[in-house]
């Protein structure tokens, strides 16, 4: 079975009545910093803070009655685990989080707030953990991104875009293993064949990039980066060829642009939102991605999980 | 002359193409804290970082060819001294603003990165050095609330409020002078004369509430206020009966709810703006305002000129 726009489709016909429908925020006072003219997709306002909601969502209703007793487990930098989560609350089922080590703590903590089980273990292990913990509860793993059920839930972003912009001309989205881009990419590709659509991920971790070169997925070393919910180490599976398909350009964006890009968005662009949600915008500044004055870009803003403390290394930029 | 709703459309044809349309965020995610249908008028997102700027262009618009000769010179806690800096810039005349020394370091610099000229002052100087400055350079004062010009500018906020949500059904300002209440208050009566119009003002400095009781405006004692874009002592001598003739309600909101609310609109809401913009919201976390869960409420979000630092005393509420 393919990956293809009836099924992001299908996932936004089912979720949309659960999830918000995030706004498209013309935000003009970034024109001049990034030379074009800047929409912003801001899904940080999406129920728990971010767009995994939307997979996560689509993934539990998804689910059988017979699956739905034995709940959901699932690994997580913790936007994703945030998500599962409070889907699994709403669907009165009982979830288990996967947590790497050494994610923020505000983020555990709002995962114990909705009455999930954290377990907490060193980053490269967290899949084998969440796979123990399947196998033991009966609950069914909901991958982060390597799964149509949640490429298709996070796709559902893409259809909105489309509503909201018609007239996009480029779209540019954080990307890490690659579930959101797949989706937003099917979804854009569908209703806006002339649009450009590019995906941002962390230099330091260029899977997307390397994996393109090599012609099929490729591990890149994991290493730590500033756009701390961009940490894959590799593409999904899954994702990988579509995004091959749909996607014009990636850009590798060195963390010192992207808490730049993170501080001008919330200074000027007044929004509150995660380093790997102002990637996007990174990539522009750095000179990666060439847009017009004239240009109309959307970025897609994908998360707003932080506490005020993690804005203190942004005082001195 | 009587102030009304022609001077706010005149000022709007005016300016509309110097100044930002701001966005009107849908912010479900304060629904449940604040327990109704929450909008977001943006202008913290306005050209210079709060709606000030609307009506300092109205004000500069509005000159002669003889009076822009001599420049403006403006007394104001930071934001419309910023808005008239930029507002001369863009015409090319020079400006000279009257700057109390309590304002944060920040808003002096963006003044001067503006090419006007500061001059601190004592606040309870600010007016009377301005005038020697208006006698000395021939330069036209611009008060910060207490003229026509001025509070039809910043009205036509309130004609773009009832443009983006035209079934809006209560609209929260804060205020200090009142001349963004009173410009606001007069399009919303007259484009929507069943909304319900609030305003907000900082429990140390009730200067309305205090003047609507006497039936005249007084004055009230200068206190300081978490709320520092709100710290007149006493209303517009022209703003007053505007606001006495349009206004249902006006909330005295204590600076703790400020804060609280400040903190919430960031973390929840993940927009940055000043405590002063979150003081309509404070009003309705304080049980000041009360509101229905089903009822569109716009909260009018009016600056967002402040530094990163400025929020660490939201860490630990």
């Amino acid at each position: 079975m393919e990956f293809g726009f009836s099924m992001v489709k299908e996932a936004y016909d089912r979720i949309r009545g659960e999830i918000r429908k995030t706004p498209m925020i013309r935000a003009e006072a970034l024109d001049e910093a990034l030379g074009c003219r800047v929409y912003v997709k801001a899904d940080c306002m999406q129920k728990t803070g971010s767009f995994k909601f939307r997979g996560a969502m689509n993934a539990v209703m998804s689910l059988s009655a017979e699956e739905l007793k034995g709940g959901i487990v699932t690994a997580s930098s913790g936007n994703h685990g945030r998500a599962c989560a409070f889907a699994a609350k709403m669907k009165g089922i009982p979830a288990t989080v996967v947590i790497p080590d050494s994610a923020p703590e505000i983020k555990v903590q709002n995962i114990l707030a909705l009455g999930a089980e954290v377990v907490q273990c060193p980053a490269v292990e967290r899949f084998k953990v969440a796979e123990r913990i399947s196998a033991e509860k009966k609950a069914v793993f909901i991958p982060p991104y390597d799964d149509f059920n949640v490429m298709a839930g996070q796709g559902s972003a893409g259809i909105e875009i489309m509503e909201q912009l018609p007239d996009v001309e480029t779209v540019i989205v954080p990307l890490s293993g690659g579930g959101l881009l797949s989706g937003i990419s099917t979804a854009v590709q569908e209703l806006g064949p002339r649009v450009r659509i590019i995906g941002a991920e962390p230099e330091p971790l260029p899977r997307y990039t390397a994996s393109l070169k090599a012609g099929e997925p490729v591990n890149v070393p994991q290493q730590p980066t500033a756009a701390d919910a961009l940490v894959s180490n590799h593409p999904g599976t899954k994702c990988f060829p579509v995004i091959k398909k749909n996607v014009d350009e990636i850009a590798d964006v060195p963390d010192s642009f992207t808490l730049k890009a993170q501080k001008l968005l919330l200074t000027e662009g007044k929004i509150f939102a995660e380093p790997s949600s102002a990637i996007g915008m990174a990539a522009v500044l750095a000179g990666l991605v060439k847009v017009r004055p004239d240009e109309k870009v959307c970025f897609f803003v994908s998360g707003g999980n932080l506490s005020i403390s993690q804005l203190d290394r942004l005082k001195e930029l």
